[in-house]
């Protein structure tokens, strides 16, 4: 699956008997994220049989238990397994001092080196970048700092209309600027536009992660029209408001409301509090208000 | 059930796909242990929908990952449940300097509080006592500090034959001196043997717990005739010996031997390397030298 996101857990803070606490394994063709890292990410890793040897960086959203709790034992069992692969892990700047002193202790004899990336969580910022993604923090409204992630590819070049190529003589030099959306010169000077002899690039995949937040729409600027918004949806909206709001986090119907507002293609509801038994009815709720919604559980993989 | 062992986790370091890290709780009338705490240990207290109230003293054998990772997740979670006894950890010393940051952190609104009582894992000891029951350390050979643990009950209280007491006249005040076996002289000076006013008391239970550990037969006369002993075998006799001895595990058949020549009543078998699918062979090979072997999966529950 060349595009894919992997639930590995769908709970919340308190443990409940199906779920685990939050996690998940974004795929972007050769790309692989970790976001989050609840207890109990190694077990589900292993049993999901998901490969790690391309995953180089996880994301933590905030500093609670069920957000984090997990690194130690993974990085300790990568330790185990031999990894070579630096691992850099992108957080909160408390993260290195809650945790530094357990990897040290858990992962000493680790060939490869654990890299603390901190961010600001007050402001949205790009923290990683590569050749062909970045990704961009989206500041939440929760009881501590807290983060989103939004994973974008870079515009991918165009793709090349060989015939015409051919028939203007387009030395094979010059396809680099051909799918940069260069024009192309002939030897007497005449100008053929790009747009002649190329065709429009491959739309680029576009996720956004948005937990543990209360409703807000202040990153919707960004999360416009992505291939998938997964948005903790804690609650049911039958939940008492003043706990919504003191607790800071999302109902359902919110998740959709934002879903909507910023025309994404689809919606994943997770973070369901241990009180639930079914992620059934936040489909349902979901769905009232927009129609791809879908609530995801521990395993579940949505193609994008 | 009024004597009980339950596995919460019957894998060992590696992530297996369907057993958790080590973890078992320790049912002895009204009090409950928790032995050992790897990743997972608050989602299965969840999933098998154990009683948490009496769960006052947590010992940790040694610090490996799979052993003592769970704890602050657990702690974190107590808090969250509205927790208010303390909770006592028992433990290597170097425990608190390793996890202390992060419980600080992660439970920093607890309105209880962990107290550590670190041990010598050199030497034999006990760690507990109250009025009904004592745990001793019993120093393991294992490739870091490890102690297991021995349960005891104490000597109960002699069964007062209520027909032989009144035909002696006696008084009910005396009672106490009976149940600990002193004879009665009645007001002419007439001694009345304690046997013959008693009956003997039931007998005392007593539960070993050894992991990790290379076969050694050190602790033997503490744990001779115990009800149960659990004791690890990570691995079948097959395995090349030298990868035995390095990595300081047992196999089934050493951890049977060591059953055999202690005369225990139980064995139980755990902390498999993920290597291995099924337990059946564990209890198979242990079977053929010790028949009250037992290969323990994640929610058994052994009662003694």
């Amino acid at each position: 699956m060349e595009y894919s996101l992997r639930i590995l857990g769908s709970g919340s803070a308190k443990p409940s008997i199906n779920r685990f606490q939050t996690s998940q394994v974004l795929q972007m063709r050769e790309r692989q994220f970790l976001i989050d890292c609840g207890e109990g990410t190694q077990t589900r890793l292993r049993q999901y049989n998901s490969r790690t040897a391309r995953l180089n960086h996880i994301f933590i959203s905030h500093l609670h238990g069920d957000h984090c709790l997990g690194l130690v034992g993974l990085i300790s069992t990568f330790g185990m397994l031999g990894r070579t692969n630096d691992l850099v892990i992108h957080s909160h700047p408390d993260l290195e001092r809650v945790i530094g002193e357990q990897i040290k202790f858990f992962a000493a004899d680790s060939l490869f080196k654990v890299i603390f990336e901190p961010f600001n969580p007050e402001t949205s910022e790009i923290i990683f970048e590569d050749k062909a993604v970045t990704v961009r923090t989206l500041p939440l409204k929760h009881t501590v700092p807290t983060c989103g992630f939004l994973f974008e590819e870079k515009q991918l070049p165009r793709h090349i209309n060989k015939e015409m190529a051919d028939a203007f003589n387009v030395p094979i030099a010059f396809y680099k600027e051909l799918k940069d959306g260069i024009d192309f010169i002939t030897p007497d000077g005449e100008v053929v536009e790009n747009r002649r002899l190329t065709t429009e690039p491959t739309a680029r995949k576009r996720v956004a992660y948005m937990s543990d937040t209360a409703y807000s729409e202040k990153n919707l600027q960004w999360i416009e029209g992505v291939d998938l918004l997964y948005h903790e949806s804690t609650y049911l909206s039958d939940i008492d408001i003043i706990k919504l709001k003191t607790r800071k986090h999302s109902s359902a119907a919110q998740a959709a409301e934002l879903a909507k507002k910023a025309g994404v293609k689809k919606l994943i509801l997770g973070h369901y509090s241990s009180t639930y038994t079914s992620s059934k009815p936040f489909q349902d709720e979901a769905r009232t208000i927009f129609l791809e919604s879908y609530a995801a559980n521990d395993g579940d993989t949505f193609e994008f």
